[in-house]
């Protein structure tokens, strides 16, 4: 995984950020297909993640339009139906990024 | 570490995602300074962490002149001076969050 190379802002973001119930129950599984199906989303600009106690998943979206239709996309809304099987908490955040700065190497 | 309890919205949100340099390099007892100096500025409101493959780091705060407060504290600028001995890349994206939902049980 690499940072994301997201274009000028503003853009939007969403930080979903989480702690994970015990047992996989099909998790990884899904996680993986959401993420795919995400990336064929029109309006999807990166997404980043990393897990270690908690999990922090950042995906960016060109508006809030895009991040509404994502979140109707069918498999994902099966997706969150499920949540408590696979969260012990989540918090979703959905944000408009006002200013990006940084280095490349 | 447990999920940012945060205020109702709107409040700001900085995403800080990295790829570490090789080594140390003070990197680790900066880092644990950096965050409890960061808990004393004002208009701190949380903080959320991973690191796997990247790292990425998002701190929560009340408004953008917080933000800009604790950009200019003198021993973060000194950190900021040495992020080339610590990061092979780095982004920072300020953002104002519109939204927030979930679960917490």
């Amino acid at each position: 995984m690499s940072l994301a190379a997201t274009p000028p802002t503003p853009y939007f973001a969403v930080i979903f950020t989480s702690i994970r119930a015990e047992g996989d129950e099909g998790y990884g599984e899904m996680a993986a297909h959401v993420l795919e199906l995400a990336r064929q989303q029109p309006g999807f600009l990166g997404f980043e993640s990393a897990r270690q106690e908690i999990g922090i998943s950042v995906s960016y979206w060109s508006s809030l339009e895009a991040i509404a239709a994502w979140k109707q996309n069918a498999f994902h809304r099966e997706a969150q139906k499920r949540a408590q099987d696979w969260y012990a908490s989540f918090r979703v955040r959905v944000c408009r990024v006002e200013k990006e700065y940084g280095e490349r190497r």
